[in-house]
């Protein structure tokens, strides 16, 4: 798979990305994006949610501090964004972890037409119908195969199913892709996951005509970018600024020589 | 204009400055204001705002994440600010992009007074009635003369207009102030304009017998250090971490040589 | 005291550290308690507040940016911790600044069982019922006896009282503890004290059989980590990342040399 050409793309379209986010890495997710050479936008007000959508490329929904309130602009800007054709992200944090959360992740995927859905094992194990252990936002142990439950809630739902890990998982369009880039200091930066999903997001609103593939292709070079940034970190904190600037430089022969895609 | 007095006088008095501002940048803005010397405080709970503006020397407001409920408290604070004659900042972050934010921003500033109205170039033209093309919170293109923008807006509405851009451009009290400091890196990091914004209200909090000079100092110390970040740094992020540092250090030598404020 | 053995208990058992917290500094409360080898997590919805506390080994309140709506939440939260014997740190951010702030403050003391009560000096003093000066969120000036407060206040509440300052004072079960650890620069960054508060909920959250002692190592370890990014800072926002990265490589020699536990 050609990953670089999918970054030049952002690069060229300059995509604008819309999030209805959660409160703890909403920086962080509006960084990651303009770091890739988009342009972010949040805006979570009701009267306002639909309006933005309908200006942006993409929509990227994350209830990880969900409320009731923020659900209900996530449906409004979902439904916007279906009518218009952009595409739509949605990070599924947390799933699992209350009944509530579960019911309004539910809501969403069976009120809206979500493009890709995105979590870690046991968040999308538990939007496949489950039971699972889950430590918060953190995922939890699955026993299942993760790729025959991406695969089989793919068809299920008629959309893009991602799951990260160690190994990345993409399902959509009858196709499974894997992407193996990444580094397991990715688990000590709060956010990474979250930013994952901006980066789908980003991806997707410059190529929204190939989404398994946008999305894979965005986080291999998100993940190029952090093997990068491991190596002159000490610690959590310096990784993330190496890995916001690593993205911001990254260049077509470091993603040749570094992409893990199949 | 001597700028390093202006910064002398922040450190001096260390204001307390009151933030209702935007969740992506709130961080920031609170972390720009106490580099600089000063005291942060973000409250905007409708039933503490006003009584926390009343122990402020200056009010900032953002509506970058606005919602009608913190419009309501935006309201409220400013009517206490103006009660009291402290100095209120009003940043139309994202003005021209929804309907529902333009008339947000024309609500508190038809209701309320604002002393400095601060915007890029296609927020202040849309808040001085012109039609623009926004791209969400990024500033889209204006063809019309900024700094006469500026002028007729500042004497319309009795208030100082801080532009900010390669140039910034304040005009306020019938004088025109113009800031080339600054870098372009400030574009690729997310909240350089929102604690551009903080930056205004910490200087104006010390000085708010001298609105536009103050303004324009802020400003130029604030885009000073950036400059001095920008050598330091790989990309938006170590960019990021410099500014801060920069701005802690900042001293009359460095504001001296490098301010091109005239 | 053995100060590093509760450090290995939180990296042993990696508690899920529940909070209800303020915008401003969310991030740097999820990313210390995930630093030190811990699971935070945020879930501020009153529909999920107590489920998620349920699972959770600790709940930290802090009332920063709080809301009428945020208050219910967290006392839904604190109700299902006591009916679970989960500890519950409240960090009274901002007391005595606004009367909404105090009332609030007490209304979460009085109702529910809270086990550790946590600020600054002034804010502390307000809770105990003395009249402070304020400035919004840092503290003001105490003549009281510091001691005596935090004795006096632990002794009515039957609870844990921690004061934060250069010398933090820890009174609970009728001991008294001193950590002289920490360095001025922590002052300069927005969100040190939120931290400590966040640092405090998860070495509770580890070792609940000893809260006083729990809390003063968490606070020792904290510090000594700022004491070593002091080192390798040039300022607030250099020392912020180095503090992230020395917690996440904090070591049983360090803490054992460093350690200002009385």
């Amino acid at each position: 798979m050609h990953v670089y050409s999918f970054l030049q793309a952002v690069r060229d379209k300059r995509p604008l990305v819309h999030h209805i986010t959660n409160w703890v890495t909403i920086f962080d997710c509006a960084q990651i994006v303009k770091s890739f050479g988009a342009s972010p936008v949040m805006a979570h007000a009701p009267e306002e949610a639909a309006a933005m959508t309908g200006i942006a490329s993409a929509l990227v929904l994350n209830m990880g501090t969900l409320t009731s309130e923020l659900i209900e602009s996530m449906k409004l800007s979902a439904a916007a964004a279906n009518r218009k054709g952009i595409p739509v992200v949605f990070d599924v944090c947390g799933a699992g972890a209350t009944t509530f959360r579960d019911e309004k992740a539910m809501e969403i995927i069976n009120g809206t037409r979500i493009d890709i859905i995105k979590g870690n094992s046991s968040e999308i194990a538990r939007i496949a119908g489950q039971a699972v252990e889950t430590k918060g936002v953190d995922a939890g142990h699955v026993s299942a195969d993760l790729k025959e439950i991406a695969k089989a809630l793919s068809a299920k739902r008629s959309c893009t199913v991602v799951i990260t890990g160690a190994e990345d998982i993409i399902a959509g369009n009858g196709k499974l892709l894997l992407v193996h880039n990444g580094h397991p200091m990715m688990a000590s930066l709060v956010g990474t996951g979250c930013m994952a999903t901006s980066v789908i997001g980003t991806f997707v609103g410059a190529s929204p005509e190939q989404i398994p593939e946008a999305a894979a292709a965005g986080l291999a070079c998100y993940e190029i970018a952090a093997e990068q940034a491991v190596k002159k970190s000490e610690g959590p904190a310096s990784f993330k600024q190496h890995l916001f600037d690593c993205v911001y430089k990254l260049d077509e022969k470091q993603v040749r020589a570094m992409q893990q895609v199949g």
